[in-house]
């Protein structure tokens, strides 16, 4: 079958690959039908994680061809959504769904290595298919179903993980995918005020669409506008959806006494430089989060199924499989009008 | 001047009483311009509640006339608003605006006996200013400011008390002019599913317009129709609005397992009849909410400033205080189209 | 094999019955070496609840005889301790533990019907053993063990749903063993005053020795003392461990504004004559709790290993299995030194 | 009168200046007997915060010499304790005891600039002394109320905000006077173990008498001895009481999945090497306190009050205030048996 691997810096390709075989009893084979391409599947794509020959990819929805004797929740034939994260899938946090406090070592993220290749591919072994799978529900719409993989939930929990409370005024700095997903799920919480920090014109013309108020990142420092915006008070709660050292910086420096940074941008620097000072003065509460993404099915299916949650216009373009090195170089441009980018094993 | 005195059952006349004094150095004398009429008033006209001769009302905005030398946050000629419920104001409960928890015994709601004369009137005297009042923000609409002294309030904590988190399910049953505001702030919390429950058929439409799906109590038994509603589950939050004895039980008959009942409908049962087998069977959680109104003001006030809670329609009626009669009996008598009644002395 | 049977009202019997079988791939057969006693089994033992012929007992321990094929955690041989709780077994939150929340209505006490014998026998038959079952933690003795199977989580989490924080005045009403394991989980959260009521001496005497201020319930009206004791506040969270009406209402009478009561005592009264108004005064949270056993191990095996929780005296009579009339004659009694009595079948 | 005065790296003495005056007429003039020497007085005393001249000392108990006219809560002669923190006393967030918050940038910290001279003196002026005071009260030792105005309530809260629930691991790393205290203040939460780090014998002794589990830091890097301890998982709930970037690296390196680390020692560094990518790993929540001092005060009163908690012997030595600059070195060398040092002017 074929696979989209990375070659190397800024390098994928569409290759053939062996065909999955069923990872043990409790697992499942599935054929791909939709993979996103994740914002963090760059860090592989620059170099700055995993080695060449990875096939990529933790997104991905499509139809289960296979199933163990012990699984017991998804037959032959269901379409099924699949946790970009997993853990063991036996112990008792992976029984609760969630796979990043595993107590066997086991949390994993697909197409990171070579143990667990990624789902942009034809088809892909999931293990312990019981745990991190869902049958996808009858309300939720085939593009929600990605959504509902990886992006969606690190969004949800980074805005649930920000302590917003009604009347909070609140701040997203970067309207990449998870930003604006993050954005969405911020307003569950019933903010007064929402800011939303950029400096691509046709993201923050989105965000504005969202209700919220908009932030141009290339007017000035984001720090000084958000501090000026809230009479000098700050925000209480920012999140933020970059992971770059600039950006988590000015996520600092725009908190609000008493208030919260939350961190879904992922970044793998070992030593940014953190104002301990700031963070006395401020009484800070700073959190990162590695997304245990079953754990919100049961909250996110309800509000996607009765519209509360709408966030299908996230995914901007859907291309075929083959299209993969055209694609992972389109959504790494930032381009005009690129937001979630999904790949079609099927075309 | 004039004021609401309570005559008898189903009787309140307008009437020429002695003008208020300053009460004490950090009072003040507050002209009114705006005074509602709360449900909790009913108690005292159905002669449940309070003494004949009780001058009423608890929910009043109007222009300070005079004020003590210890008050220190606002001066003859400020408009401003006046919590429903007040206390001492000087131990540290009544200091972090919670009245309710008042260590001086002095939890006391204005217009419900002799100690306190009521805010249906020309001129009413507010002591310990400096904790009961809030100059009326500029943001904030009059209509609001009547809201923001008791009703708006005692909905928010009604709804925040049933622990609502986003994707529940959460029923109002009764909406008057508190239920209505309750479904509002119930959105705060981020709800899937919101059921308002009533027989009055503009009360339903006006919920349905706020986005709830309606529940008609006379169509059939309302714990019936909500477990229909919901799979047989049940509802995880239910906000009960009236406080009969019906509704009570009615909504501890529908709560999901895990769930929680928030009252806020005012209720003068000392015996009423709890199932206690099936809140066991339900692992319940049961609360009755007197409501500490200026503890939400920090809350309320910018939800309303940036329009998230926009809730002005609920008044339906404004009468001059000479007409105070007929708007007991007409707010009484729940007619079609009748919401909440606010009494203007100033015409 | 023999089982302890329910003939009719104060009388059980020791009957032999028919030997358990695998009650599917996923159970298990347990030979049981110690059974608990519990204060709920006196409803059935009074005829308040449950039907002539059902075998008893939920709180057992033994060693596994027999596994089904799809158990994983444990194996023939395994010394067990297991869930007096269960559910389905498979539902997210039976996964997770919380068999009260089953989604397929599956939640059932051991021992209380036709469909589930219980565990005072010489063997008992248990559903999705994975869910429900523990070995028995090196660092947790017998004892420890049986009170894991119910009375010890009941207690923690009828603590815990107090709403108790560092500071807090506690109260628990009725020191029967699932009132003194309160007594001890309260202390987890810590209070600044204890106290502890009933009107048996020796229950007093052992309330003391464990760090509680006594109320003895034979000395006046609860709510009086308890008032007096607390300059008039009343009590911040009030745990009843009984399930008797009049304790309940001393619970309801006895709390402070703003506190909770937790109710952990089994009542079956479909109409408990509840204080709305009362509570209205007091902003009461009022909780009842069907406790989800197995999600509190992972609490208490740490504290029961390390001694933080030393509940082992609570057991003051061990019994052979035959002598189960004797055992619950006088655990029916509350004979003075009587608290938990466990019958042993390998006698 | 005499006052405490820094006069540069490493010096002090102890000076004749001014007499404090009434500032306003909501403050009060204390005469101090009793105050404490902090940890945060050593970053002046080493020249890394404040000015040559700055009069020292935020931990102060005596008795008011003189009361402003609108003073309601204390009197001239009666025995206070001062917030070592404090706002403009009158806004919401003040007037709730959480200076921390003070809407009108009036946070400040006694003994640390000019505008708000330190208590290490024979008398002080305390501004909007019904907010920052406290009678001491009856059951409170003389030295309990020492604790009171700084290092319990910080403590306290270092503990409250590391998300320490019943049997959680909790490690408190740096045994000086904050450290000990917030080791109490863990235990009030209920964790299953304690482990104490540092590398002073004395202090660890006086941790094992506490019932920790010690860790010597003169042993090897703390980090894989707490991993080794906990089995590899690492600590629930880190308290980091040193401020220093090893000790603040340590408590990350230590810390266990979804767990946190609450940093109560007072760092000026500006550009911690913070390791985000463990952070994300982890999911960690981090927090850095500024303490509302008198927010503590409902909660720690009645816990001193009752023997709950018992720091007295914190407190190792006592001197007269002429003795300053001996007492500033020999707290500063953490000399052997050192732990607390108070001074008192009236010797």
């Amino acid at each position: 079958m074929r696979a989209v691997v990375l070659d190397g810096v800024r390098s994928v390709s569409v290759t053939d690959v062996a065909d999955p075989v069923l990872p043990g009893d409790d697992g499942v084979v599935v054929q791909v039908e939709q993979a996103g391409i994740c914002g963090s599947d760059l860090h592989l794509y620059h170099g700055d994680l995993g080695e060449p020959g990875t096939r990529l990819g933790h997104e991905f929805v499509g139809t289960v061809l296979e199933a163990g004797p012990a699984v017991r929740t998804v037959r032959p034939g269901d379409r099924v959504l699949v946790s970009g994260v997993i853990g063991c899938g036996h112990c008792p946090p992976c029984l609760a769904r969630d796979p990043a406090r595993c107590r066997n070592g086991g949390t994993a993220v697909f197409g990171t290595g070579a143990d667990l290749p990624g789902g942009q591919a034809e088809a892909v072994a999931v293990p312990a298919a019981d745990a991190w799978t869902l049958v996808v529900p009858e309300d939720v719409t085939p593009t929600q179903a990605v959504l509902l993989t990886d992006i969606l939930p690190t969004g949800y929990l980074g805005a649930r993980r920000a302590d917003i409370v009604p009347g909070s005024t609140v701040a997203v700095i970067g309207l990449g995918p998870v930003g604006v997903l993050a954005l969405e799920c911020a307003r569950l919480f019933g903010p007064a005020r929402l800011f939303a920090v950029d400096q691509v014109p046709d993201r923050l013309a989105r965000a504005e669409r969202l209700g919220a108020e908009t932030v141009d990142a290339s007017a000035g420092p984001v720090p000084e506008q958000l501090m000026a915006l809230t009479g000098g008070h700050g925000v209480d709660a920012v999140i933020e959806a970059v992971g770059a050292d600039r950006t988590v910086s000015d996520a600092l420096l725009s908190v609000a006494t008493g208030g919260t940074v939350s961190v879904v941008g992922v970044s793998v620097n070992m030593a940014f430089p953190f104002p301990l000072v700031l963070a006395l003065l401020r009484g800070l509460t700073f959190r990162v989060t590695l997304a245990s993404i079953p754990s919100t099915w049961d909250t996110l299916v309800p509000l996607l199924a009765t519209g509360r949650l709408a966030p299908d216009d996230v995914v901007t373009h859907r291309l075929g499989l083959s299209e993969a090195p055209e694609a992972y170089a389109m959504f790494d441009a930032h381009a005009e009008g690129v937001l979630k980018v999904v790949l079609d094993p099927t075309r």
